[in-house]
């Protein structure tokens, strides 16, 4: 099927009561295969099936629920992961992308970074239909309001109908796999008002405002918020560029780092600072976890015909199993299927170009 | 004059020996004008000399280096500047900026906020010749890694030739302000790899490239930076659009804030937090005084034939004071000559159209 592949129906999506399988690439990660393999059997002791791509020699012992799949060959440290994905059939993110086209998993997880899942996920599993193109969510993980923002890196420069797309994607995802009943979204901007911003965000705005009124819509589009809005609780889904949101992304783990290592160095500074440091620790616990990014699973590549999830490489098992079973819930709750009903619904679906409308007429296939 | 004006040599400055008067609008100001005026005797006693543009009644005793010009009319809270600017000639920021366009002052300060700068400067004082668009800069307060960047919102699109100037503008303000010899410069994107980020960068990173080798300028052209470098000390200068900026800042301000918040939270959830909290504030103050905002004077605004500064509203005396110190050594050490030699040394001023060269001969005129 050409990669504009004309709107229809997506894949037929298990059902809520049917058996997700999740593909796992394991090479890539920091502290090695063993350690995602140790995050899959966290999962599997949850009620995840799954099927493990790397090297099974250093997998370990593994509960039956988790199936391996040899595939010693790594390209997560390739510098350009499109050409590694087309030249190397045999990498274990390929083969893990290929077991998810072929029905073999529903949903994938790649510890191997977001470039290779973005390339191997584009390549074998393909756009889901009527998709533009695919986006980059991230849940931040801030305390009592996390929020989550897209694209934070696929498509570094968009058009009008590409944000518009990611407003519902996002909300899907919100819904499906973050468990928010009725997801406010809201546009990136230098101001409130609807005449802010760019161009390019401007005519957003004026769209989503136009396919979200009448309340059919399964998310409130709450108009524009600014930078301080991203920590600020004004919005669940909060959507913008790849090239800004990137930005955005990695200025907040920035100055989070940057803020908790003045912390800590204040608590080294002197025995007073030291003891100061240690009566306050435990009141700071419950906030340093809430900040904990593991616990939110990574990164969702969105726009697929399946969901990927990508933890990112310095992950522990524990944000590997959140990783498996985010993107288990993902598949059981029918994030695919949901984000291309509500589009539908709003008239945002890609059109196919008119000749390939033809092309698929009977009289001419 | 047309606001392209041909280029040419700015304005002659005031030698370094010269006396700099620096113009203040003291309304729109949060604690009222009288603050602002206490802000210039407090930098008048360092050597400045002011004059404030405010209500006279209820601006207090001053010392004989600061006149004041009666001027109670205030448009800081104009939802249109632009208009406000035009239709109120009598407002305290329209005519500070006279008085700097008329060489009564040779800089301007103002408390109103930055979009009545913005309106009241650009359409006084003028674009300096050459420049495309005027664009404000502000310094971070990043504790041992200060950094400036620029665009934060004037222009909240921008081309090319744009970005190209507000490297020169900012580099010329870290050296003749901030007091950086020779100022690193990059741009903001999504990866350090030139080919990353937008058409648009990907081009103003080319001509940054080609017009600063052979080290004739000012400044070294680090090229890209991501995100987290603008807290990171990779750049004294980095360079957006006005809309990533003005994200940029208002998420710094955002996450740092939020942080700031737990850790008081934590100070505050138990007697045992309340004793840590107190024994680390000691050694916290230092750091949270390095992150004050109005130790940096506030916003500044380039591309003008004067320099603008324009301090939060929010500020005290000592933010007052402390950007009309700025200002004042702007004007001292000729940041916008500065800025435009660098710039033609470069050959990168904007060209009058041909038709008004034309006009300019003197056989037309």
């Amino acid at each position: 099927m050409a990669p504009w592949a004309s709107p229809g129906a997506p894949p037929a999506q298990p059902q809520r009561s049917g058996v997700v399988t999740v593909a796992v690439d394991c090479n890539g990660a920091d502290l090695g295969p063993a350690e995602v393999a140790a995050g899959a059997a966290i999962a599997a002791r949850q009620g995840a099936r799954v099927i493990l791509f790397g090297p099974a020699a250093e997998l370990g012992e593994l509960p039956p629920e988790v199936q391996v799949v040899d595939a010693p060959v790594s390209i997560a440290k390739s510098a350009d992961p499109a050409s590694a994905v087309r030249a190397t059939p045999e990498a274990s993110i390929v083969q893990a992308a290929r077991a998810v086209a072929q029905g073999a998993a529903q949903a994938l997880v790649c510890a191997g970074g977001t470039g290779a899942a973005l390339a191997a996920g584009t390549f074998n599993i393909k756009r889901a239909p009527g998709i533009y193109r695919p986006a980059l969510a991230i849940p931040l993980p801030v305390p009592d309001r996390p929020v989550t923002l897209l694209d934070v890196g696929a498509n570094a420069e968009c058009r009008r109908e590409h944000l518009v797309q990611f407003a519902f994607m996002g909300a899907a995802l919100a819904q499906s796999v973050l468990g928010i009943a009725r997801p406010r979204v809201a546009l990136l901007s230098n101001g409130e008002e609807p005449e802010r911003g760019s161009a390019l965000l401007r005519e957003a705005h004026a769209e989503l405002l136009e396919r979200t009124t009448g309340g059919a819509a399964p998310f409130a589009f709450v108009g524009n918020v600014e930078g301080g809005d991203v920590v600020g609780g004004t919005a669940d889904v909060i959507v913008t560029d790849g090239l800004t949101g990137n930005i955005a992304l990695k200025l907040t783990e920035g100055v989070s780092k940057l803020m908790l290592g003045a912390v800590r160095d204040a608590a080294m500074s002197s025995p007073r600072g030291r003891l100061g440091g240690l009566l306050l620790r435990r009141a700071l616990r419950g906030f340093r976890d809430e900040l904990d990014p593991e616990a939110q699973g990574g990164a969702y590549l969105l726009g697929m015909r399946r969901l990927g999830v990508v933890p990112h490489g310095s992950f522990t098992r524990k944000g590997f199993a959140q990783a498996i079973l985010r993107a288990e819930r993902g598949a059981r709750e029918d994030l695919v299927g949901r984000t291309h009903r509500a589009l539908e619904q709003a008239g945002a679906l890609k059109q196919a170009p008119v000749s390939a409308r033809a092309a698929s007429l009977p009289h001419t296939g």
